[in-house]
């Protein structure tokens, strides 16, 4: 391993710009990868992946989503949803996990991408769950939107020793 | 960026043996980092760290954690933990994405680190609540168990294309 991997955790940064160029079936797959690499309690792995490439489901969920206007001009949109009959305890931390994998791997990639929340909110659960048709059974935790990044951000923690107990409380 | 970084992703594995030698201070810094570069709603960062070095508290941890003997080996336990009066609806999927963070940079370390379950499970919360002194207000989510590394897994995905849909359902 390499320690300059650090860096790329460094570099993920929430970008909500995007050229049109489409994302290719290669990273698109690699994304995918990346995301079921995550751990998972009990190895359950009770993640799903909607992947939506078409405009027109885009600019609905654009429309649709409360914060989700950059979906309008990503040319590449995954819904992170969790199935609740393989694992109900765990699935908001094991699909998160995945979660961030895949935004890693955008940011490796050389694509930009965004988290955008879906889960808990009825309202946004209702909204993705008709324009994806997803079944009952099957809950979005987000929509991740993704794209040939058109802005630039520079890479940072947001480390604050504040937030750092030794030993106990 | 650097595409192989997405190898670190898949580097990563749970790790439950380790040697008897420290963590440096110097790595433990750059986990914290890696951490609190994470995303979050509305970049509330409603994440909190207890860091635990002492072999006493990490002995009590692996005797009381129903999974967790392998902290009788780690050199290191992290426990993240959510500040709910800080994000209450968002807190499980910011925390999980900062773990997940922080399992990649040790991995990139060449640290061997596993995420061991606490929250929703309300008497491993209670335990860990007692043996770190944590206040009502902050929830454990996880406690990591790191350390430098005394076994090998072959980096793997789980990629399973039938958990993959195209433009919907």
């Amino acid at each position: 391993m390499n320690k300059t991997f650090v860096q790329t955790i460094f570099a993920r940064r929430s970008i909500r710009k995007y050229t049109d160029e489409a994302v290719s079936q290669e990273n698109i797959q690699t994304l995918l990868e990346a995301a079921m690499a995550a751990p998972s309690a009990s190895n359950r792995k009770p993640w799903q992946f909607v992947v939506v490439t078409k405009r027109e489901t885009l600019d609905l969920l654009a429309e649709q989503h409360p914060h989700g206007k950059m979906l309008a001009d990503a040319t590449l949109g995954i819904a992170v949803c969790g199935d609740l009959t393989e694992m109900e305890r765990y699935w908001v931390q094991d699909c998160s996990a995945a979660t961030e994998n895949l935004l890693l791997a955008a940011t490796a990639l050389g694509l930009g991408a965004v988290w955008l929340g879906v889960y808990p909110r009825d309202e946004r659960i209702a909204v993705v769950r008709d324009i994806l048709a997803l079944p009952e059974h099957i809950t979005p935790l987000n929509v991740i939107a993704i794209g040939h990044p058109a802005e630039e951000k520079e890479p940072r923690t947001q480390y604050d020793e504040a937030r750092v107990h030794w030993e106990r409380w």
